[in-house]
């Protein structure tokens, strides 16, 4: 075991998911509030290694699914971790030894914790995005070749649907559908896969939850700007500080969707930024310029207290402070690249990793 | 075993499947060139009666879900039987020991005549509505408290959907979708029961097979009117003699939902009935007086040849008469006239027995 998380590990991790959701992977609150309530209840999960769980032991990777707009204000019932194990198992014949979180962004990285705590199991320091992405087949299994199938989809009302699929694209459209018919989100288990497998280079984004953790630290130890700790610890840029000035965003065919614009402030003044976003900030913009662009995390920050303020979260007049940094690695190769580039999104340029970006804009 | 199905049998089964259809359950002409086809390929199919087999015999009811108007496009690969057995059998931990129509109407009283072929597994004399009704809740199990759950869906790729789900009615819902995301028409199987709680009264629609082949070879053998044939067969009222003169139909929701009108000709000169259909005739009105409407069936026919139209084919211009006739009579009690009347799709009157109303109009 690499540690026992605990309330106050599970507050730093609450943070840290919110800097690496990029904006999405849901409302880190709510996952905290449930992470919490529920080793009140069962006691601290563990956090194991990989290395430490036998390599033919199962791993089941899980999250929500759906528009982050929703889940603030549909909230699980928190028993959607045990009818999830439950029909994996049957689906493949074989017990689940650990959870993993299927993205460490946002609440997505805590609801797992919270099942874990129920379930008596431990959750393994990894997760299959490094970040959050919007959609299903986005994730380091899909670029290594483990199928999503069977993947198993719940609601808070006790429904299961269990889907076995030809490829990641028809497990996408099928969740998809029956998460906006479930009203906008749901629970669900992909690529399920062998702890074996999942040490394997590139199947999964090893460590995720210790940085989570980490990132969560820095931020709050700081003496001087907490801003300046955070870019500081993952290596960001900082891409304007400034105030929200417009916000377009709707909720549509299971996803929140829009823009949002960022006026200087300070030294910033006259500048406008412009985010993109498909539950989490795709592109940054700054008058038909790219600052920044998916696999790359874009997170808006509050000024003040270096909090990451959530797509659905963002409000006009927030002060807010936006940092771009760098995916993880698996996702600057030419498969990631396809999977989660500015193409895959429908955006008609070429990715280029945000630190030239920064270098030739000064 | 009843008889044995061979191709003049399956012949006269797809027309009284189509008189049964009341408009819907899919153009019946491609259920049966999939099933001379398979009993071609693997011989013919025994029909057999629910007390032939034990009564912890599996029986799974199967057909297709979706619109019509999507159907007669995009046709079964052929071994989505296969595919429901199997994920059936995973399911339920049992095995299928014989087929059952879903519903005897239009190419789903065919379907599982092709699939049981392929299977060599019988089909039972049997149904869960003795006509076509649009959605899957619709089905005499769902009166008699037989859980819909597991059921499952599958396309012709291969992708396949298991739900476990909490009502009927979030049955309806969840496989609607998938269907629509399928492209408008899937597979499936729901209501699976074993052949003692089949046998149990107004569980299932019993014999519809063979009353579906008795109202295909009343019609074939006969030396007058084919349409005077039929009526007598099924004890039919006749609705009116015309041409039709209005086709509005879209699909939507997975659904073809629309209304038709019919102008008389000779006797019914000056007279016009208008239809409404969602998948199936649902409701047929002359002047705002209603003449015919669910549970009860609605058919449209050639008048020249009797032969039943689908929904999905009617055209302006063609000659027809409009029949209707009494629905099983599980379908006259409370539950059913709930499940299934008038105001459950939505119309604001009561229902009213085809046979009082032909006395009323008189």
């Amino acid at each position: 075991m690499k540690r026992l998380l605990d309330s106050q590990l599970i507050r730093a991790l609450a943070r840290g998911c919110a800097v690496l959701g990029a904006g999405g992977g849901g409302d880190p609150y709510l996952g905290l509030l449930q992470a919490l309530q529920a080793i009140e209840d069962f006691g601290p999960v563990p956090l194991v290694d990989l290395d430490e769980i036998p390599g033919d032991s199962l791993v089941m990777p899980c999250g929500g699914i759906g528009a982050p707009t929703v889940f603030i204000e549909k909230i699980g019932n928190g028993d959607e971790g045990e009818r999830l194990r439950e029909h994996l198992e049957y689906a493949t014949g074989r017990k689940v030894v650990a959870l993993m979180a299927s993205e460490i962004g946002g609440s997505n990285g805590l609801m797992p914790v919270a099942w874990a705590a129920r379930m008596g199991l431990p959750l393994v320091d990894a997760d299959s995005m490094g970040r959050a992405f919007p959609e299903v087949h986005q994730a380091t299994m899909h670029l290594a070749g483990i199928p999503a199938s069977p993947a198993v989809m719940t609601d808070e009302r006790g429904n299961v649907v269990v889907f076995h699929t030809i490829s990641g694209h028809w497990m996408e459209r099928l969740q998809r559908t029956a998460a906006v018919e479930f009203g906008g989100a749901a629970a669900s288990t992909e690529f399920t896969l062998t702890a074996g497998q999942a040490r394997a280079p590139g199947v999964t984004v090893r460590n995720s939850v210790s940085m989570a953790i980490r990132i969560g630290t820095a931020v709050a130890d700081v003496n001087g700007s907490p801003i300046d700790a955070l870019i500081a610890a993952i290596d960001g840029n900082r891409l304007i500080t400034g105030k929200i000035v417009d916000v377009d965003r709707r909720t549509t065919s299971g996803f929140a969707r829009g823009s949002v614009v960022i006026e200087g402030l300070g030294a910033d003044a006259g500048r406008l930024v412009r985010l993109e976003l498909q539950n989490e900030n795709l592109v940054a913009m700054e008058r038909g310029r790219v600052l920044a662009s998916v696999p790359d995390l874009i997170s808006v920050l509050d000024s003040e207290t270096a909090d990451a303020i959530t797509t659905e979260r963002i409000a006009y007049g927030q002060r807010v402070t936006v940092i771009a940094f760098g995916c993880d690695p698996v996702w600057r190769t030419e498969r990631g690249i396809t999977a989660t580039g500015p193409r895959s999104f429908g955006y008609d340029f070429d990715y280029v990793p945000v630190e030239e970006l920064a270098g030739a804009g000064d």
